[in-house]
């Protein structure tokens, strides 16, 4: 029954839109004029931008770092005359946590200062520690079996997968003509190969050895890990998987390390040498409150019939916690925002309501935006449409990084891709030019692409996003590029306001089956 | 009468020189094989590297570190076979100074530990501070008067003269053959620019407003500094012009930092928001021994009539401090090292003495080489020549990076270039082709050239020197390339080797007039 359902509305949809594509696009050059002047000679991006990253700092998710954050994107967009500008509980995420203390050296064989950060939802090493250290090599669970009581009150090194490289190839680049025009035709099929397969099963291989090593660590009472993830010359990556459930198991201090000393402290190890390494971390963890909260806010729409829908923008708002997560995502809050303040600004009465959505735990698992397309439009689940699923005429998102934009993934979605084309046309001097029929994925726009609604994710220029800055603790103010934030700004709000102007929302495809759906 | 006498000498050597640059040069390729067999196949420079950089620290002039590193290197090297092994006194350098203990973070408007390390030769922070931060902006003298009685139990920050940026080009490179082509020829004539000029006033200026801005910190009571001079994605860069004189004036506990940290905590100030910073450093100073020293080894020379004369390769062990100093210059130590540990394996009886010497306070104005010089050869400053003068053959240096070498500096010396271009043939498909009648200086090859005594350094691939490793706190290990270190050391072993067995010493320039002189 509820499948039947489902395939009717989609069918429904899906009928109506080859007519809309071959309209002739409609394309405001007057207010296009005027959002570049105001976005390109008045632009607030890079204040907007300092606020979330050096004002706000790190915004780990429910961290007291998001917390500052919520609190001043919801104010701010207030003082620039956008209306219900809340912070909007979504459902239950897990404890906040905070570093208070961050602090790491080797004292023997002679004394040097090292680089890390706290892992993410460890606990604080309670005073500082003094300790021999331990390397732990480990291929399979069974060489695990050769450690058992080496471990007590040693502060245990794990092996380095990947050892910086002197690079003869740029941190930083953009996307050349030739790969834009590559990727506006279809994605080559990738078939299913065993060896994606096996990549697949080596990497849950590793997660599930790391899960039996931490066990074993504590078990052993080891007194903290040391670990790495990569990265060069200072940066280091952070990574995921850390205990944030507020029912978690208690795991060891342990510090995401750069490789640079990680790798010294190895070498020392391997050629026989006593290493000893003194460490003290405090983090602080918050759970009076679990919930977790989006920030939205809005440009309520005018046109009698159509303010009822809405076109929403978005991009999330919490970071990783070892530097302030400016590519990683305060340049896409910053460009959203801007977005609306550009069209605020000028005062545009869009017959659409705009609302700018800014999410939290997206680091996690798109929590935010999932919970929020959950509580309003659908549960991917059940496919169960709730009435704003209707109402919903387009998600606009930006997530890769501070590259400009170079076009936008129509996310296999045929209709959408000639009413983007004509949007687009007025920023190919700006560097934009390409729709691509691609899916894009890793980020929120997904949220809403599983309930078959229309959500898109911008094609950027990568520039060090790779390299330098995504999930690094140099994800730093200096990494934003002003001119491309502010073409950024620009092109959203065009985008944005067209679709709040256009006589029909945008098409959408087939509705998604359910996944519990029985199989016909 | 000095004048004449040095006059008729450098006359003397320069008339034979034209004669040997006509023979056709000897070159051994039995003995080239059987060096590249063994500095190829059976290399101990990375094992060597190894221990001069991470078992043995950072090697700041007099510091624990360095008298490790003298330790290790003398001890290795006799191990090795070699003869007279020793660490020989060259004069007064000053305090011996090393960190105990270092660290910073910014406590407020929230927490955030941040990259830096000490400043050389200051001193610690007696304790943990947190203080208050000033930032302090001055062009001129004048501008700090503004300051006055601002500063008292502050920590001052100051400014970053070059911001990081997001670069499209690679950190690494090597010489295109282009490049090489063009530094075969003799460097074009660079007239005395009235830029050049105020180039070098103003660095003197901003180095004078710089001393007088300690001095007023010191003044005006202020707790600590922080200041930066450069880098990007968590290195930065440490500065000379420390206070390392038995004698030298107190100055105030100062942190170099990541020019990231140092940026965010200038921003929120001058934003206006209130900023604490956290640091706890310890220096500790060593004034028992005041003494430079040098660490020298031998092959002794087998020819009756040449073994009193001698071969020496070199370079300098010493390092800066955030780093274990590994292209600057541990990966020269290694190199010539490993020459002499080349031809020692290979058991061969060089017709004149061959001595390796490992430099100290190179970093500080090329004390220890040129201080040898001084004792042993002549004093620039008087040209006065030591009997040890004649009976020097050549110098060959090493010191930039860990790139291999592309060929040589034949330092304006017109006529040892058809001998090095023979030397040079045999590695060609190594890619050391290019002999540069031009200069290059910088290091300790200049010690001996400023007393007319034939000092050379090799043409080496820049690689990442410039842009991560030279002076920064990323000097590590991971930056030395095995490959090049190899090839480098085979084509040290065979130029010394060839030295050593030539019928003449190499040809020389005139002697330089001492400064001193009265002018005809």
């Amino acid at each position: 029954m509820q499948k039947l359902l489902y395939l009717a509305v989609a069918y429904g949809l899906t009928a109506t839109a080859p007519a809309l594509a071959q309209q002739a696009e409609k394309v405001d050059q007057a207010i296009i004029a005027k959002i570049k002047d105001e976005g390109l000679n008045r632009s607030q991006v890079m204040k907007t931008a300092f606020y979330l990253t050096d004002v706000c700092g790190p915004r780990l998710a429910n961290s007291e770092g998001l917390n500052r954050a919520n609190d001043w994107t919801q104010k701010q967009m207030a003082i620039w005359g956008l209306t219900n500008s809340k912070i909007e509980p979504w459902g239950d995420f897990g404890r906040g946590w905070d570093i208070e203390k961050s602090y790491v050296a080797m004292t023997a064989p002679y004394y040097h200062a090292m680089i890390g950060a706290p892992k993410a939802w460890t606990p604080g090493t309670n005073g500082a520690l003094k300790k021999q250290v331990v390397l732990v090599k480990a291929a399979t669970e069974a060489d695990l079996a050769k450690y058992k009581g080496q471990l007590r009150d040693k502060i245990v090194l794990t092996e380095v997968a990947s050892e910086p490289k002197t690079t003869f190839t740029a941190d930083a680049s953009r996307y050349t003509d030739e790969e834009l025009q590559k990727m506006a035709t279809p994605a080559e099929a990738r078939p299913a190969t065993t060896a994606n397969d096996e990549a697949r099963n080596a990497y849950r291989a590793r997660l599930a050895l790391r899960t039996k090593m931490s066990e074993m660590f504590m078990q052993e009472g080891a007194a903290a890990v040391l670990s790495t993830r990569g990265g060069s010359h200072g940066t280091f990556f952070t990574s995921n998987g850390a205990p944030y459930a507020a029912d978690a198991k208690p795991v060891l201090p342990e510090i995401e390390m750069s490789p640079e000393d990680q790798l010294r402290l190895i070498r020392l190890v391997e050629a026989g040498i006593p290493v000893e390494v003194e460490m003290e971390t405090r983090t602080k963890f918050q759970t009076q409150d679990l919930k977790g909260y989006n920030v939205v806010a809005e440009i309520p729409g005018t046109d009698r019939k159509l303010k009822s829908e809405v076109v929403m923008l978005g991009a999330h708002l919490d970071s990783w916690h070892a530097a302030t997560g400016a590519t990683d995502n305060a340049a896409g809050c910053a460009v959203m925002m801007e977005a609306a303040r550009i069209l605020k600004a000028l005062d545009v009465k869009p017959r659409r309501t705009i609302r700018v959505a800014l999410w939290s735990a997206e680091e996690q698992g798109l929590h935010g935006s999932r919970n929020y397309v959950k509580n309003h439009f659908a549960d991917p689940a059940t496919m169960k449409l709730l009435p704003e699923h209707e109402k919903l005429a387009a998600y606009f998102n930006l997530d890769n990084g501070s590259g400009k934009i170079r076009g936008i993934y129509a996310q296999g979605n045929e209709q959408v891709q000639p009413i983007f084309a004509a949007w687009l046309k007025p920023f190919a001097d700006m560097g934009a030019t390409t729709v691509t029929p691609r899916n894009t994925g890793g980020t929120d726009h997904l949220a809403f692409d599983a309930v078959g609604l229309p959500g898109f994710q911008f094609i950027q220029d990568g520039l060090d996003y790779n390299t330098r800055t995504h999930h690094t603790n140099m994800d730093t103010y200096e990494r934003l590029q002003a001119d491309d934030l502010k073409q950024a700004s620009v092109i959203v709000a065009s985008f944005v306001y067209h679709a709040a102007m256009r006589d029909q929302k945008l098409p959408r495809k087939a509705l998604p089956q359910p996944p519990t759906a029985p199989k016909s």
